[in-house]
């Protein structure tokens, strides 16, 4: 059930989430509900979409003692008023991390939903490009975040600053020069990673493939400028050898026109960062009142 | 300067964020840019909106050691192209922390900018209508999304669970009814919590007003039930004993007809859970190359 | 079981408390205890009061490996030589969490029993005055002192700094009048929220109600000066509109006179920060010895 | 500075206090008191004692932002009415630790008066006998309570379950004798720590120093039933090889009677956890209003 | 199975560690092997050694979910090529927190092989000199390398710094003299902690048994210096009154020559800061496909 | 001053450490030296080495109060009896933080001296194979121990599993084949990722090779097997698409045979595994005595 995470280690991720939202106690469900009363539950699709959050829903109710039946999993498409998930156990339990529990499913199914709705708009017009998300996200959700992309279908790019190098602008603004930016990264980084540069003409897109980037990030470009540097790179032979993103300005609208210029990926920040959630509801389907009340 | 929190709480929320973006450190940052290299930089509106987050950005980058002028507060309307925050520091710390520096400052900013756009219309109307949020936030940003909410005109709300009681549809599935929800309520709860109660129908609204409650959620009313429910509780004389909230199915286009019904208090979960960043940028605008690098 | 908060999230607090008195272990019992011996052991009341803290020790135990049964439950009273509760599991993990647990479980149930002597004082005298405790606590144990004043049958009080509205004699020497507090309060704060001030003469109470406070709080005033104060408020109609605490000087020696003088709430910090724990003590029983050592 | 930890980690313990009681923040604070307001406040003793968690209050304010100057430091005896401690710093941040503040300094205080309260009883009688605290504190205030009593001239004991091994009735319950339980430690436990041993007669307090205890620990002995015991250790020349301590039924009224029996450690259980605090309060003395300074 | 602490209190340190290597996840067995597939597996010795470390084992895989079988417990021999435990479990999960498995059994049964070595030679060489570790250790491992030590057959020496007092060379350096700083402990220590003083010449040993040391440290002194200190003690007739602990210099070509002079204690930093694993291996023995079960 | 990480977050891990060490405080320290001593000290090598762990070092002193200055910075090698690092600051905090100060230090510099060896000797022989560590590192340390290996001028490798993909033997056991893991890897990882994958055979280096790795990492080769692996790369012209990295069996001794394979990377765990500190000792070399200042 693992998607990237020991489910041990994702429980505590979930559980400081929890316990902002709890403070010293939900009294609410403490003075209404008696104690030890069971209920039956489920989550119910409130429009269509893409899951995500789904392991992460059965790993935070396991883990507080709930039996749970998932109905469509991560990564699937649900239709409208469709059970995604039924649950057992104790409904004070159940009413003090509903909201939480929603907050995160809906949240990472969104991501989902509009991840998967951009690659399909993609794909369906027979391009190959991929769809990628930035560190654009909400504060602390990285993790959720880029998994909910991955899950609709897109590419994660840089999971945190450890990983793939960008030299960006400001980089640039205090290194001064592509190519000596690049010539640092080559000495002093390990092999294991890739070196990305961000480039804003056509001429430095050729002069960070000359000196050996990996991917060239053209950002700010517009169609025509990304043409350009395509066939820039192609009169010196050196398309091939570098991947292309572009960035900046890219949204539903005009995606197809992005993905006509030939780039290899395009990555938008809007896909983590002006998330709509994705509509559900948590309804209690029955209550089994417990005789016996517990200390 | 503080708001919510003491500076030294706020930065270790803060700390935090930083952490899972920085994973093992910032590599790029580190193979580019010289040690000791001290830098100007200043973040700058890319659209006009109210800002929040600014006292964040001020707590985060001084506990980082950089000295920051403030040129436009929190709760303040920023326009396009406006210079909002300078700071001067370590190049290499700025690099490595402007990520999550503007995904906050952003985010808080965004929620803040709706916010205010939505009480200027209730008010530009002529309606005295509260504005509130709800508990639909991104998880673990529950303390900032409030916060922003505020500073944007908008009412928190309860702030977590432990806050006001809300007896709501969950509850009453399993207590069964309006009235002895709120008898369990009245017995047990302390003196100090006002308490709500979500009712389906305007009688249930008039029996809760008799029993005691101090607010009444309308959830999912459409306006004409609205205007009903408040003519049954005005008929028994009871209008002015609660306070009166509707929530569900309303948005920045239909909010006036919501105002209009003569409810207290209108609450919008997208305020917090569909937020849009204001689009802002940090621009390095000057280097000051150290000459004496130190470990 | 859950009374405030979800098992998990209380095992994590409870689990805090332990690892500072183990330290890097109980050496004590590593070295002569056998591992893999398995007890039987009881808690037993040296003397009679009212429990709080069994679902603490339930979970505690519980998340320890304990099999567990629970012959008293919380918020009951107790008398002296009962036994309590019964446990079977590991005798090395038994004696290292031993002290821990009664730690905690004698001071709720201190406070329980406090708490539930002087309510029952007040109900016996014909009262109907509520018992509140303060945020007089040990440092940090606000959530478990205020939980056993629950169980005893008191009234919370304000469960942290972001919950009711109290305006106090620090405030006020800054905000310097009783009117202008609550006029900055009333335009400030969430509907959600009740509002108390605190004032020192009668007239400023009469003051408090007219600018539309929820509760008035009379600190330090003694019997006849709170009457006094009551009567004020009668003359000027305003009395049902406010709810009155008093506190300050109240003890268990004089609380039935100022019971007596009509109030609604009478507060002690001594509840919470005078502490006398119930004395229990945990009993091994039974020493089941284990065959099979393992690692 | 120092008493026992370093300062940033005291720092540390103390924020986590404060957080508890905090919640999402002061909301009363925040909308009562203007940004940017400074004050002059000092802490006044309401009763006479010895003052303990002078340091924290110093570690607490300063790390807060505030310039303080300590009047009457730790360990010294102050009298009714005397200013403790003067600070000035932000009103907002003020109002917001004070009851946290306040909490730790008078219960450190009340413990350390106490503790300096019996040993001047002991001394002043002409007795050598150390007073010792025990483990029974508040849960998580281990470190705190036992610094108090240090403070207050009384012996710490041991500082958790890592420290000085005790074997205890429980372990004997399992181990069935304290021959074989010393026999076990001494082969298994480092050179660095001392043994004690607890005995139920007087008979076994010599075999136990045959065995070679450091201490015997007479647990729930009578006046008599201690100078019995000692008196078998004399008779066969080991009283000088071991100390000796009682403990349970030890209190501020028969303490001296314990005294003359000749032991050399009386620890009580109620020196931390039936604790008074000393009274003390804060007071704002002057209020330096800002013009308006915002985040 | 508890050693040293409380299982659930060990899962979490050991959760500390596994989620530093994490990261944002395991990328490559997420992308690699199919969600569910269960595997069994085995941890196999690669050469003989002493084994440490196995408790750590079976509570991390135990509260990752698999099921385990230990073939060799803590502290005994394992010869190369043995099989030391079986498991069964989620092969995602397994592959996730194989290395950080690994990495603490091999160190932990590393530095008992290395104890257990010198501790043998000791022995064999007929003498009952203690070999005892230092405070010299891998940041963060205090309690690992500490534990190891024991179950190699070593004193563990002092836990950390509330443990046994020891003054030091740069004690001395800021008070001045043996004497002076042994009446300071003497005066303010708790009865339960042992005494220990480093000393620089054999006259300052014999000082340092006269003001009443339990525990006198010959730092860097040559066997001949140790020899002629004890000669020194004993001429006073306090070489009985006191252990001897030498250390520095002393590795486990020259230890013989070191125990031969009679000292009580040799300690060794090198045990746990110059340690070499014992180097295991994690085999995957069999793979039990799932069917298509995802979350 | 940055090498990786912001000071900041640096603090905190540092912190940690300390904790463990610390336990409920330093008692020698406290009862032997005077509260408000000043002393001044210096760090100074024992023998000569590579320096790392100095940032470390200064930032964990400055946060603690300390002025330091660096005589040798991070990277530099230092020879014997040469001062490293002097400071000024409160006497107490000084020994109490000086183990974990040094227990760090010289870890960190014992593995930049022992990479630093390896390194000139391959360069001394004129190759340019780069040395590489690996995960196998003390529990908690990757940071440290990986940031060590860089200032000695080796490799980091990955830094932890979210990083660079690398298909292993445990991998392959499940998956089954080198062609068909790396078409899985291909599919669903990010564009930004390097992919290695460990192969038994020549034959199997050509298949991934085919297949499109990045990097074949050829585990437990003999030289002449690797040797045969690369000709047989040769053979098909892809020898220059992938990088080649050899593990398994290297050692001091033997690594100039392995570079003169022709790999491109050697990597050996035991540069972090089997350390050995770089020896320093921290002396006290004037003390400041204060008059009485007290908390």
């Amino acid at each position: 059930m693992l998607t990237f995470l020991p489910r041990k280690v994702l429980e505590e991720k979930i559980r400081k989430f929890l316990e902002e939202d709890l403070g010293q106690g939900d009294i609410t469900t403490l003075v209404t509900v008696p104690s030890g009363t069971i209920v039956e539950a489920e989550i119910v699709a409130k429009e269509s979409g893409v899951l995500a959050g789904i392991e992460e829903a059965v790993t935070m109710l396991e883990s507080f003692g709930f039996h749970v039946r998932v109905l469509v999993p991560d990564g699937s498409r649900v239709e409208k008023k469709t059970v995604i998930l039924k649950m057992v156990g104790d409904a004070r339990t159940l009413l003090s991390i509903e909201r939480t529990l929603l907050n995160l499913l809906t949240r990472m199914s969104g991501i989902a939903t509009t991840t998967s709705r951009l690659v399909e708009k993609i794909h369906g017009a027979g391009y190959e490009t991929k769809i990628a998300c930035t560190r654009k996200v909400a504060p602390g959700l990285l993790f959720f975040d880029k998994k909910a992309v991955m899950l609709g279908g897109g590419d994660t790019h840089r999971l945190h600053l450890d990983d793939l190098i960008i030299v960006k602008d400001n980089h640039l603004a205090i290194v001064g020069d592509v190519g000596e930016a690049l010539k640092r990264v080559k000495e002093a980084v390990s092999f294991s990673k890739r070196i990305e540069i961000e480039v804003s003409t056509g001429n430095k897109a050729v002069k960070a493939a000359e000196a050996g980037a990996d991917i060239v990030l053209l950002d700010n470009f517009s169609t025509q400028e990304i043409e350009n540097a395509i066939m820039l790179l192609d009169n010196v032979g050196l398309r091939s050898n570098v991947l292309i993103e572009a960035s900046g300005g890219i949204n539903e609208q005009n995606i197809l026109e992005f993905a006509a210029t030939g780039v290899d990926i395009l990555s938008l920040g809007e896909i983590t960062n002006s998330t709509r959630p994705l509509d559900m509801s948590l309804e209690v389907t029955k209550v089994l009142e417990s005789s016996t009340k517990k200390a």
